[in-house]
């Protein structure tokens, strides 16, 4: 089950930035797939996509309206209702990140029944899950794993597929969050999963391939988060990755929403193996991905050099220096079979 | 939100011992909440109660009617639905163990509306949790935990609470298991919990408490087994155990359901201690529990003698041998503060 694109992004009357980080992820990786954006009167974000309205958005051959946005509570605003009914009257399917599901408002129900489209609530997944199994499976996989939350596991995964494909490689991000699931137009929240099948989501969402192909799977939370470590664990197990890039937000003093403090860069790559070996005994960390936003270019280049050094891995900002450098290290340690 | 006893437990027409393991449990653990059994012609188990129907068992006070069965699918037979209507228009509440909801069953959900009856669908929480914070917080825990999944965590754990109340200490037992929260009255079926919430669930499960109280938490699954791993470590996290037990079963040569190897008891206290430190830097294994099961008394001896010995811990078969050792061991580790 696929979101259909091209896309219009909603954004209704956000009051900022922040409130639209979902449609601007999307624009970042796939341009291309974006025709316009839909802005109410006072909309604080933008996109920097032509704005336009259902009836534009069809006519261009939009085929997905997508509520990229994130607001308190993740409800649903009152208001925003006559838009989604009208796009679904209008052909459209409607695809959905926030907690509310599109298909428990009764006017967009019957909207998407009667016209018979399709409602994507993309933080619920509809897909019946088995428990993991555990068993390998031909195909290669890569993970992205962090010392935190939101480090650029989801960036690092999306840059890496980018630049593994520029180097002919057969790669496929695989989306485990409702952003990189309107990037990819398929996935799975790992983290709105039952307990019970975390580990058989993942091998669900990475099934056997072809022997050179390589999932790139968007890592979550991290084996050091209190909250999350159960997800990230289960993510592993299930994906059962021969090669992992670990994350990390220099910055940082705590963990994010906790008092934790931060692991180091060492602890990650050893707990990763240690825990990860018991469903791909050959996992190994091919490089290290440092969200150097915050940092000087000179002293963000410093850091990189540093790091590679300490570690003997590939090290980098995907955004500022790229990642073809760990894509090097993954073919030196893979060859083609 | 308390399951009320004393029970009437319902067998149905289950064809065997097995499909009526839940039921054997609560009588093995609480034979004083259990009133009597509702069987109906045909039933192939009895878990050695008084049999009566829904009107004597009322006269005699049972406050709750328990579906104390399991069988394929977990499905709800379409003629128990009748009983279970009689059992609320009695004045009962109903607790059922399956997968299906009890409310989802209109003449069910009907008969707990007209007569004010409380449903409890243990597999299924009720309760908003929220995602885990691993702060530490006062009070003591002991968790179970194994080398595989039904290797004995419950009933180690409800043994480790009787002898530990036997010895004058403050012990409740936290049930994580379906059985388990019959055996108590409440507690939060962990791996039926949506994945970003598993710790936050163990922490609401196990709050802060008085210094000298212990929780006893009734483990479940293994840091080793595939399909739950993540549910165990999630679990571990959110405990954030004083102490542990390692719950072992000698005689299986594979992990439940899946064809991994199991891990050795060793193995298991480094990983515990390994990712449990997270969230208790001074955790510590205090006891082995194996289940001898099907051994022989010499050989169930000799195995805990030198399992005790090679491990420098109190060995035993709770069952078998009671686990008075373990609690000493305890008690020694931990004085009163």
């Amino acid at each position: 089950m696929e979101i259909a694109h091209p896309y219009l992004l909603f954004l209704g009357d956000v009051p900022d930035d922040l409130a639209a980080k979902t449609a601007y992820g999307i624009v970042d990786w796939r341009r291309d797939w974006c025709l316009g954006q839909l802005r109410f009167p006072g909309c604080g974000a933008d996109a920097e996509l032509p704005d336009m309205g259902v009836g534009a958005a069809v006519a261009a051959g939009a085929r997905t309206m997508i509520v990229g946005v994130v607001n308190p509570g993740g409800v649903l605003p009152e208001h925003w209702v006559s838009t989604i009914v009208e796009a679904l009257d209008a052909g459209m399917d409607v695809a959905s990140g926030l907690h509310v599901r599109l298909s428990s408002v009764p006017a967009i129900a019957e909207a998407a029944a009667r016209n018979g489209r399709r409602l994507f609530d993309v933080r619920h997944s509809t897909e019946r899950f088995t428990t993991g199994k555990g068993t390998r499976r031909p195909g290669r996989r890569i993970l992205t794993v962090g010392t935190d939350c939101s480090v650029g596991k989801k960036y690092t995964a999306l840059a890496l597929e980018k630049a593994m494909r520029a180097r002919g490689l057969d790669a496929d991000f695989r989306a485990t969050g409702q952003t990189g699931i309107f990037i990819s137009g398929r996935g799975v929240s790992v983290d709105a999963v039952v307990a019970d099948f975390i580990s058989g989501a993942a091998e669900w969402l990475t099934p056997a391939a072809d022997p050179n192909h390589w999932d790139v799977v968007e890592g979550q939370g991290s084996l050091f988060h209190p909250s999350f470590a159960g997800v990230t664990l289960g993510l592993l197990h299930g994906a059962q990755p021969d090669a992992f890039v670990v994350c990390h937000e220099p910055t940082r003093t705590s963990m994010r929403n906790v008092s934790h403090p931060l692991p180091s860069i060492r602890e990650v790559i050893e707990a990763t193996v240690y825990m990860g070996r018991l469903t791909n005994p050959d996992i190994r960390c091919v490089g290290i991905s440092i969200n150097t936003e915050k940092l000087g270019d000179a002293e963000a280049r410093a850091l990189c050099k540093d790091t590679a050094i300490e570690y003997g891995l590939p090290t980098t900002d995907p955004i500022r220096f790229g990642v073809e450098g760990i894509v090097e290290r993954l073919i030196r340690e893979f060859p083609a079979v």
